[in-house]
């Protein structure tokens, strides 16, 4: 375990790469989902079922934690790794996204954003310093530059002015964060969907210098289409020898076709948050456990699928309990979900390895195709 | 691993008892605690994690089991234990109980209990004959026979009615279950606070002729200085060659009372139910998490605790995420509850065995006495 932070690429196939991103806490194997722990818990899972999907890296919220139960009182306990049992790398969100989310009352000026808390109605501000020093109390092992971005669509002078704010933004992200061996700090690029303010961006952020580069500003309601015809320039527009991560995605078919377009990295919400509505995702696409058609069904919801929700329980046992409105329902699922995501990953990343990801994603389309075992 | 269902003592202390019932899916160590599964789990906890607290057997409640999923299709499935993802004992009650405390529009009569679900309102009915069938479509390893009880207190008359009616419920339950090497029928005493009325009930219950009894009718409002009063005799008018079962006891105090008074076997939704409104049980009385004094504290709930909770938390996690509203807090607090009520029980096994138990008893009372470690 080395105490810098390095990313080799070992393979690439087409623009999709492999690799490793090595940190003192231990490798990220590349391309990587990192599940959420927004409030410093992936929810409906213990820290070490996280571990065993294969998750490398888990992501935190610098807005949910900074408000409760405050970065101060982590830094006090002694770093968010050792509060959340979690002892991988750890990677933060600035609290740009969240603030203009979540938060009320919300001012945006050249300083930050002030707001008010979501939760007891507290005043806030959060500004570049302040992300910086929230994310190195929270002991961060990958911490994001404090960015704006608007939802699209929005007209081009608004993404255009928005995307020089972050730049400036990022250049005081740099500065606060100072010299962290050991530690990263992304940039995030932004420009919504066009190509020349992206470029724009990326070359702004270059001259600043990060770690790692996001691929900020997309998942905001522009859809698929919108989303992979930004991805088939923004990556390359990136150095290659940098983590590309982006962030906020997504469903199963966004993130093959992220990973085919360059992408290293990404987070979403959805596969905890589906798991605990009743919604798996699998091979053969999402299987809602609440249909009737599961009540007396003895199979498991993917024979193929190695986790404890397909290995030991029918998909009658997870229709009943979700019904029933028990824990286990959003225990079990969350964990297939999950599982099925690092599966996807872990398949990608060999794929890549071997020259075969043409071939990947052909068969991982015709499952979904072929959709759901027939009912009995 | 046998084929028949005995019941071994292996040494006394004073009235208290250790030992062992062997069952063809496994030993259950006396005194013994059952953590309860209402629908089929054990809320908050994957099946494995209560095996790992150390639990040798389970209950499940006929009640809610029968009107959802039903034990017809829990039986179409395979039987409970492999619906539910565990292969050890399990004990079923005998819906007696809480048809009489949950369901709607009761009515009872010589032959059983008719009533509508609390869950949508359809008509049901409760009989000694269908309440074996529905144990052994369940596929239970102890089966409880159905009974009636008065909620205390009740009047003489009221209670000697009811203990005759339940005493020829039991001649009924013994008929329907009939012979089932490797699973048990377990008779239940009535006779509320009255000694002379369950010394009649446990003479009627001996002609009949169990494999165990258990001891119904308390820990229904009569609180702990009258339910010791009860268990000042009750156990010892039972066979002694026989497990002694306390129904719906209770907490730790009780749970040790009664062993010293010659239970074998308890059960209560207390340990879980706690878990998930963040109250822990430990050997220094009860913690409220919730408490604004744990917000920073960096100790475990109990540094002695073994559990995953004491193990891997903090009190200001612990406090953090149920403030939060996270699962992993009813997931974590479930699990130390019932870690803790395991450990007491097997303290008691040793304590027993070792001739003991008054020592364990008085260090019980001064741990607890002495309470919560101070805050910081
Ligand atoms: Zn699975
Ligand atoms: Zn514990």
């Amino acid at each position: 375990m080395g105490r810098t932070f390095d990313f080799t690429l070992t393979a690439t196939d087409g623009r999709a790469r492999t690799g490793v991103i090595d940190t003192p806490r231990g490798a990220i194997r590349t391309p990587a989902f990192m599940p959420v722990g927004t409030a410093a818990t992936v929810k409906a899972m213990l820290p070490e079922s996280v571990a065993a999907t294969g998750a490398d890296i888990l992501l935190g919220n610098t807005y949910h934690l900074m408000l409760r139960p405050t970065a101060e009182r982590i830094a006090r306990l002694g770093g968010l790794h050792g509060f959340m049992n979690w002892d991988r790398p750890i990677l933060t969100d600035s609290g740009g996204f969240q603030v203009m989310s979540l938060a009320e009352l919300r001012k945006l000026t050249e300083e930050g954003v002030t707001f008010r808390s979501h939760i007891d109605g507290s005043r806030h501000m959060l500004t570049p310093e302040r992300s910086m020093e929230i994310q190195r109390l929270l002991g961060s092992d990958i911490v994001m530059c404090f960015d704006e971005c608007p939802a699209l669509p929005a007209d081009r002078d608004r993404i255009a002015d928005s995307m020089e704010l972050s730049m400036r933004w990022a250049a005081r992200s740099k500065a606060a964060f100072g010299d962290r061996p050991g530690h990263a700090l992304f940039g995030i690029q932004q420009g919504g969907l066009e190509e020349d303010l992206r470029k724009a961006s990326a070359e702004a952020l270059v001259d600043i210098g990060f770690d790692g580069y996001a691929v900020g500003g997309l998942a905001v309601g522009e859809g698929q289409e919108a989303m992979f015809a930004c991805l088939d320039y923004a990556p390359e527009q990136l150095p290659q020898d940098k983590p590309r991560y982006l962030m906020g995605v997504g469903k199963p078919d966004d993130i093959v076709g992220a990973v085919k377009r360059g992408i290293d990295m990404m987070d979403c919400v959805l596969p905890s948050r589906s798991g605990r509505t009743g919604q798996a995702w699998t091979r053969r696409g999402q299987v809602n456990i609440k249909n009737a058609r599961h009540a007396d069904d003895p199979r498991p919801l993917d024979e193929a699928c190695a986790c404890p929700a397909c290995r030991s329980y029918s998909r009658a046992y997870l229709h009943h309990v979700f019904r029933a409105g028990e824990m286990i329902s959003g225990m079990l699922l969350t964990w297939h979900n999950l599982h099925y995501y690092q599966d996807l990953m872990g398949r990608m990343r060999d794929a890549i390895s071997s020259g075969e990801f043409n071939a990947f994603e052909r068969e991982f389309h015709a499952e979904r195709e072929a959709g759901d075992i027939p009912p009995l």
